[in-house]
Parts: C-alpha cells; structure tokens; sequence
C-alpha cells in the first residue's frame, strides 16, 4: 500500500526500534530529518556512531567510560574507594552524583533480575561486584536500586551473596518522598515511613 | 555536573533536535543504542544517511522519490493526469492513497502559508503548482489541506491564485467525521454540517 520509498520505509522502521517509538512517531523523526541540511544528518551520525567506537563500560564499575578506560570517577583519587554503591543503570549514577552527598565508587549492574524477560545473574555485572569487595578492601555496599519488584529481587539475592563478606550492606533510606501528601501516600510507602520513624 | 562522557553528551544533544525530543527521550534513546550490537547501530545510521543521499523531492510534484526521476505516482500511466490534488505534506498525500478513493496526480507544497513563522509563498512549493496547470491541461485541482487556520488561508491564497485559469477548483468536504457524538461537535464543524447538508 505504501507509495514510499523504500529507503524511506527503511528508515521509519529503523527508528521505530528505538524505546517507546511507534510508526507515527518514527515517520516525524523521518520527515524532520528529511527537511534538514546535510551538516545536522552528518552530525546525528557521527554522534551515534562515535558511541559505539568510542564510549565503552568502565572495566571496574560498569559505568559508561572512553576508549576502555578508568571511568571518570574510578579515575579520580579523592573518591572515597571503601564504599560501593550499586545501582541498575548509569542514568541512575548521574542522578546520585547530582545530590552532592555522596563520595563513594559505584557499580552499575546493568539491569535488575527479571526472570519472566530471562535476566539472570549471569546477564549483569554481579560477579565482578563480588570480585571488588574480595580485592579492594570495601567497608560498605550501598545497594540503590529502584524500589520496584525486580529491584526487591536484586536486593535481596545481593545480600543474599555478600552476607558472608566482612562488608556492611545498606540501602537507601524508604519513608515518604518531598512534598508528598499523605492523604494520596500508598500503603506500602506510608507503612515504610511508619516502620521506619525517626525522633523529630 | 555531568558525569557521562563528552560524546555521550553529544549524541544526547543530537537527539533532542528530532521534534517532540527532549532530554530524557534522548537519554532513553541513546542509553538503548549503547546496549545494542554494532550491527543495529550500523542499519539505523545506513538508514539516516540513505534519506540524504537517494531520496529526492519529484521534479514534477514535489513527493519523494529516489535520485531525482519521477516519483511511483507521477510515474504511473494509469493515474489520470487531469487532476491535481494539492496537499501540505507527502504524509498527507499516503492517508488519501490509503483510501483508494483518489486515482489522480499530487502536488506536495511543503507547508502552508504561516507569515507568524516567516514562511511565504516563496518559500512553497507554489510556483511548480502554476506551472503545471498551464502546461499539463489540468481540469480540476482538489485543495486537501488541513482544516485548520494556515491551511484555510493558504486555500484562499491558492484558489485567488488559480482563479484566472480554466480549472475547476475544489475542496475536501466538511461537515462531522464518522463516528463523531454531535453533543461533543464543535460549532464550525456543526454549522459546516447543517450549510452543506445532503438529501438523505
């Protein structure tokens, strides 16, 4: 049925590969880019493709780095190394870093176990966790994941795995968030808060 | 503050150009590239360069083709070549492929009139549009333009345009579109409806 052509098509059904982009959207991104001079194409794909020449995993932490390198933060000496935080994605690392209150290392394992998609602990970046705390002398795991079923799951079969370590294991603090209103809190999170109570 | 490396950064930046993009969409979108083979990345970047260098605009109507010749449409003989529908965008000229209604020719003016926006008739697809009804023996043009403020006075502008000529001029009809609930109509649609009324 369609009257496109086909180097058209393909290129809508190529970005409709990408999370969250159905037809519609992906035929938007295909006639912007259709309408742009040669220098914005050229540079849409120099960035994309300079991502996968040059942006690869930290071969400490897991975390995005250049040219197989130490990540900027395993690189820098005046982070505190006896502390690792775990987390599932990079993003979630940035967003740590943006409160300012932390000063540890990081290990970023790449997903959470999810059985039903066939995510197991041999997919993410856990052996190598296990590996650091024997060698580099860890006092504490912070483990932040989010506060979801499978990032539940991960938690417990981390502490599961570490607990017979000399490593303290905690994890983020659960209560009600900023300038929530309790009449629409759920239950879990009010029960937490409740749990969890702190002298005033 | 930010901790992900200058060219994730830069392939961020890129994505957010693609409209409706903002800054958590491009993260999404470049976190899910950086997870995915090097053959994915190499289709979708084959893809964006393809649109550049085959797809052109058809010298006689303004749709897509591919290096410059006719596009499928105008390459047709069996679409009748006497009349000319007038649309804003080659999307618009697929939905009323779609319909099977349609067996004339197109003309894709890429866009319609916006002064707000700086765009004039200068920069449309207008003059090819003269041409062609003087030359191609044109006997009716269907303006099928959206119905909203740019695409009506571009309709105005185009029929004072063509007025001169022997060409009957039409439009698409308005009135309710199926399925609609008349409690929830708009007033011009409604009294669209009740002016152009049809025996039943």
């Amino acid at each position: 049925m369609s009257k496109f052509p086909a180097q058209l098509e393909t290129a809508i059904n190529e970005f409709t590969n990408l999370p969250g982009v159905g037809r519609k959207t992906a035929e938007r991104y295909v006639f912007y880019l259709m309408k742009q001079p040669a220098e914005v194409i050229e540079k849409l794909i120099t960035a994309i493709s300079q991502l996968h020449n040059q942006i690869s995993q930290c071969p400490r932490c897991g975390n995005f780095s250049t040219n197989k390198n130490l990540c900027a933060i395993c690189a820098d000496p005046n982070r505190d190394s006896k502390i690792i935080c775990v987390v599932e994605e990079s993003h979630d690392l940035i967003v740590i870093e943006s409160t300012g209150e932390y000063h540890g290392l990081y290990h970023v394992l790449h997903g959470t176990l999810n059985p039903l998609e066939g995510i197991t602990e041999k997919q993410l970046n856990i052996n190598s966790l296990i590996k650091r705390v024997k060698t580099e002398k860890t006092s504490e795991i912070i483990i932040a994941l989010n506060p979801d079923l499978t990032g539940e799951a991960t938690t417990i079969y981390l502490k599961k795995l570490l607990i017979g370590t000399n490593v303290k294991i905690t994890r983020l603090a659960r209560g009600l968030p900023m300038g929530a209103d309790l009449e629409y809190a759920d239950e879990v999170t009010l029960s937490n808060a409740i749990k969890w109570r702190k002298e005033a």
